[in-house]
C-alpha cells in the first residue's frame, strides 16, 4: 500500500478539533470523507496530534495508506476542490510506508496571537485572544527563560491528558510585538500535553498583567500541580505551525 | 449638539457595504442603530466615505451630532457592547461642530492582501485575493512610479462612479511581500474613486502575471476608459486601513 502524507491548515472556529468526535465536526473527519470520496475507500488518517476545538492550523501533518494509483498532484488538486473552504491541503507527498505522522514527528511549532488594546478587535476576533489590559512584554520575554529546558509539565497540562509521562522539553519560546497592538508567542517542543500551549500562555499574561511574579514559575514547575499555573488560554488565539520530522 | 467622532474597525464579510441600502445590511445601519438604543434618538452617522459589499476597515472615521451628554468613554463602551461582534468602535472623540468626516478628510489609506501561493488558504480565505500564478513583484514595484501622482483616474473607477471630477491623486502606493506567501499593496490618495483602489489592483496583478507590460499603464491612464485596466480585484483583499485629517 502506498503511503501519503498531507500538510493541512484549517481554520478551527467551526470544528470539534482535529480528531473524530460521536457529536461534533472534526477536521479529520472532513479529510477522511475527502479522501473516500477521491478513492471510493476509507481510509483513516493519522495526525501528528489533536488539536483542541476552535484552534487552527497553518502546517498540521497527517498520513495515510491507499491502494489509490492518483498521482500527488491529483490528490492536492482534487481534496482542495472537495474539501470546506475552511480546510486546506498546501502539500501532497508520496512517504516511505514506514512514515507516521504521530510517532515520527520530532518537534512541533506553536503561535499564539493576543490583541492587547483597549477595546475588543472586530478583524482579530477570530485568530486572537483579545486581553485589554496592557501586558508589560518585558516581563513576559524574562520568564521565558524559566520554560526553556526539559521540565515535567504536569502544572502546565490538562488533568485528563492523554499521557502518564509528563516530562517534555521546550526547544525555544519567543515573544514578539508585532503592528495593531498583536502580541505574538511562539514555542517549539518536542511534543506538548493537553492544554500545556494555552496554560504556558495563560500564565505568560498573569504575568504580563502582573498578577504573578517570575519566581513564581519554578515553584509552579515544581508542584506538578495544575491548580498552580495561570488559566488555560482561549483556542481561537493558538495555531499548530509546524510539524518537524527527521 | 454635540458632534462626536468615532473611528471604526470591521470585517466586511457578511454586509452590503458601509453605506445604508435598502436591501441589505450596511454597517452605518448597525452603528446608527446602536446610537440610536443609547442616546434613544435616531442619528445620521457620515462615513468618510463609502466601502464597498465585503471590503474591510481597520480605521474608518465617522461623526454624527447628538443632544446627549454621554461621555466619550461611555459612548466606546456602550456602542461595542451594543454592535454585532464583526463591527468595532476603536475610539470616540468629541470634536469641533464644524467637523465632517467626510468632507473634511484630506487623504485615505488602503492596504490590499494577496495570497500568492499554489493553493487556496483557509485561513486566509476571508482577508485575501488568492492567486496561484506566481506574480513577478519586481515588476509590480517598476510600475508603482507610473500610479503615482496626479492624473485622471477614468480608466480605473467604476463606470457609475458618484463623481464627475476623475483627477486623484496618489501620494503613496508601495508593495512589500510578508511571511506565508502574502502580497500587501498599500496606496495613499487624496480621494479614491469607487472601484479605484481595487481596480489599480487588479492592473498591477495582470502586470505581475506579465500579461501587460509597464508601458501600457500611461496608455491606459491617458485613454480614459475603463475598458482599457485590468479586472477588478475581489473586494474580501482590501481594508481601509487610515483616513487623514488636518
Amino acid at each position: 500500500m502506498r503511503n501519503i502524507r498531507l500538510c493541512v491548515e484549517y481554520d478551527g472556529t467551526e470544528y470539534c478539533g482535529w480528531q473524530r468526535q460521536e457529536n461534533g465536526l472534526s477536521i479529520q473527519q472532513r479529510i477522511e470523507e475527502a479522501i473516500g470520496r477521491m478513492t471510493g475507500v476509507q481510509s483513516r488518517v493519522i495526525g501528528s496530534g489533536r488539536t483542541d476545538a476552535g484552534v487552527h492550523a497553518v502546517g498540521q501533518v497527517a498520513n495515510f495508506h491507499t491502494d489509490s494509483r492518483l498521482e500527488e498532484r491529483s490528490f492536492l488538486m482534487g481534496l482542495n476542490s472537495l474539501l470546506p473552504p475552511d480546510i486546506a491541503v498546501r502539500g501532497v507527498r508520496e512517504v516511505d510506508p514506514s512514515f507516521h505522522a504521530r510517532f515520527d514527528a520530532k518537534s512541533k511549532m506553536y503561535l499564539y496571537r493576543i490583541c492587547n488594546r483597549p477595546v475588543r478587535p472586530a478583524l482579530e476576533r477570530r485568530f486572537a485572544w483579545f486581553i485589554w489590559e496592557p501586558l508589560d512584554l518585558e516581563k513576559i520575554a524574562e520568564s521565558l527563560d524559566l520554560f526553556r529546558g526539559t521540565h515535567d509539565f504536569s502544572s502546565f497540562c490538562s488533568t485528563h491528558a492523554d499521557s502518564e509521562d509528563h516530562v517534555r522539553t521546550i526547544l525555544d519560546i519567543a515573544v514578539v510585538k508585532q503592528e495593531r497592538d498583536t502580541i505574538r508567542i511562539s514555542m517549539e517542543a518536542d511534543g506538548f500535553l493537553r492544554y500545556m500551549a494555552r496554560t504556558i500562555v495563560g500564565t505568560l499574561v498573569e504575568i504580563g498583567r502582573g498578577k504573578r511574579c517570575l519566581d513564581e514559575v519554578n515553584e509552579i514547575l515544581a508542584a506538578k500541580d495544575r491548580k498552580r499555573a495561570g488559566l488555560t488560554a482561549p483556542p481561537q488565539g493558538l495555531f499548530l505551525q509546524e510539524v518537524k520530522y527527521e
